[in-house]
């Protein structure tokens, strides 16, 4: 024992940094995706050095779908639509013959969505809208708490990838304010992700609808409206940073075409910048899908990734684990 | 001196959160505005009260004009506006014989508003799109640091309120996220929130008009639209807390019928909450206005307030001084 003992101490005086960083991402394998993530903290993080980027600014912005947590089969924000249809049906007997809602009821999601995203917008306004915003919230705990994926047989919050728990936790413990900029409903995602990945609901930014301030017995209520109010997807992801932050993140994380312009957007502002694509090349662990695949495309993304050598994590490779450790 | 020693040691031990308020509060007088405030705070930071607010919570909603800095003798950024009318008139020849330009640029601004919200809308979508978010920012940033304010001839940012801002830091030393709300465009607030207030970017919620993505010369930049995108005033209150915030806030601090949404909005939920109206009544100091003033009326918020038994801050007895020391 005793002739370790100078190494251990050697080890201990060498070797801190980078045993803070095996220890905080110890999902994550060793190679290139990791270490551009190391080096880029380390770098804005190193007081007195010309990258050094004080602790307000440190803005960090990601995607939701396809980057915390899975996108397939489809959008579990769909399936939470089509669960509370289904739930709603009876009030509702006019949808047996009125699209997209008869389709749906039968369980053909491919002749609902046929009509586009005019279906998709009724499936979402007859689901979302017509209830005030805490009844709302109500619907989307009740819902997140018990409903389960149909492939993992598991809560969807724990359908979220261990290593991106890991990342966020590593940026916060290093001065990062961390923020979901995402194309789902603002306020389908803030009841369950600062429980779920430590993000509280003023730094959440997604998609909504207008809503109505009015008085109801005397007590004020917000109403959700069946009309849309933001977007918060591809051109629209930039808008969103700026309406809400108000400054513009230094490092941004996505996985489709979607999050392209917010990586443009980011990558564009002076001093360091990183950006991050989450690529799905992992068929036996959770799914392999880019070019081609109608949920989480990623094309144009990929290309831009490679041309300008943006960190592109091949999640077959790059990921040790895919999914937290199972709840007892 | 020997024989006051016990007393002192006695005050050490029994008085250390009056002490503490006291100190932290110095411009504001004894009395019960202050008091409440004192008392809330201890409230919902005591540890195993039934009144208790997790940090996480305790949001504190603050609008701008009129509660954090004046605005007397008319909104200043309507004076920004007008600045950049006439900084901008000569690459605008047309606004001569156009109302209502040709009135402001003769300086006979009670014709010019005689046009009313549409006549506001011209000028503000004048001044204030047309441009990148970034050369706006930077519009306001010289603006600010060189205009001065016509009465008290110095900086508008010297025109805040030093019990506020005593205030803003006594709630963020007791775990209160503070936020400005204001009615105000969220882009003409954020260049100097943080630097005066200790409000960040991101924590400013505001008016705002529709911004949108695009390349120029290969650099992505966020345009500003003549259009407006959202007003965050009365019933638009509670709703932009909605949006940025996501949750209701626990305080809210305002001082005209603007603001009243807002603390019905606030005192509506559950447990503990404070609601405070800045009266103006300080007429050589400041200035005195309510029920019939154009500008920040306070009329059926002060009746409110009464009814309800929210917090009223007389301007003139409450503070001991408006303004912080001047700056050398």
């Amino acid at each position: 024992m005793k002739t370790i003992l100078p190494f251990l101490a050697l080890g201990l005086l060498l070797g801190v940094s980078t045993a803070t960083a095996a220890d905080t991402l110890p999902s994550w394998s060793d190679g290139a995706a990791k270490q551009s993530i190391v080096d880029f903290v380390a770098k804005v993080t190193k007081e007195g050095s010309s990258d050094f980027v004080p602790v307000a600014e440190r803005i960090a912005t990601f995607d939701n779908d396809g980057t915390l947590w899975c996108e397939q089969p489809m959008y579990f924000q769909l399936i939470f639509a089509l669960d509370r249809m289904k739930a709603l049906a009876p009030q509702h007997p006019e949808w047996k013959d009125k699209e997209p809602f008869a389709s749906l009821l039968k369980g053909d999601l491919k002749a609902a969505l046929a009509g586009g995203e005019r279906a998709m917008a009724e499936i979402i306004m007859a689901t979302h809208a017509g209830m005030t915003n805490e009844e709302f919230e109500q619907i989307v705990k009740d819902w997140i708490a018990t409903a389960k994926h149909p492939k993992f047989k598991k809560p969807y919050t724990e359908c979220v990838y261990q290593p991106m728990l890991e990342l966020l936790a590593y940026l916060r413990a290093n001065g990062f304010k961390t923020f979901i900029v995402s194309g789902g409903g603002i306020e389908f995602m803030r009841p369950w992700t600062e429980k779920v990945y430590g993000i509280p609901p003023e730094q959440v930014v997604g998609s909504s609808i207008k809503t109505k301030y009015e008085m109801r017995d005397g007590k004020p209520v917000l109403i959700r409206l069946p009309e849309v109010n933001f977007i918060d997807d591809k051109s629209g992801k930039p808008v969103g940073i700026n309406e809400h932050i108000g400054r513009r993140p230094i490092a941004a994380f996505g996985n489709s075409d979607g999050d392209l312009q917010m990586l443009q957007w980011t990558t564009a502002g002076q001093g360091p910048r990183f950006a991050l694509y989450v690529h799905h090349t992992d068929a036996e662990r959770e799914w392999a899908y880019d070019r081609n695949s109608s949920i989480g495309r990623l094309d144009k993304g990929l290309s831009e990734a490679q041309a300008k050598g943006w960190t592109v994590v091949d999640m077959k490779r790059d990921w040790k684990v895919i999914y937290p450790p199972v709840k007892q």
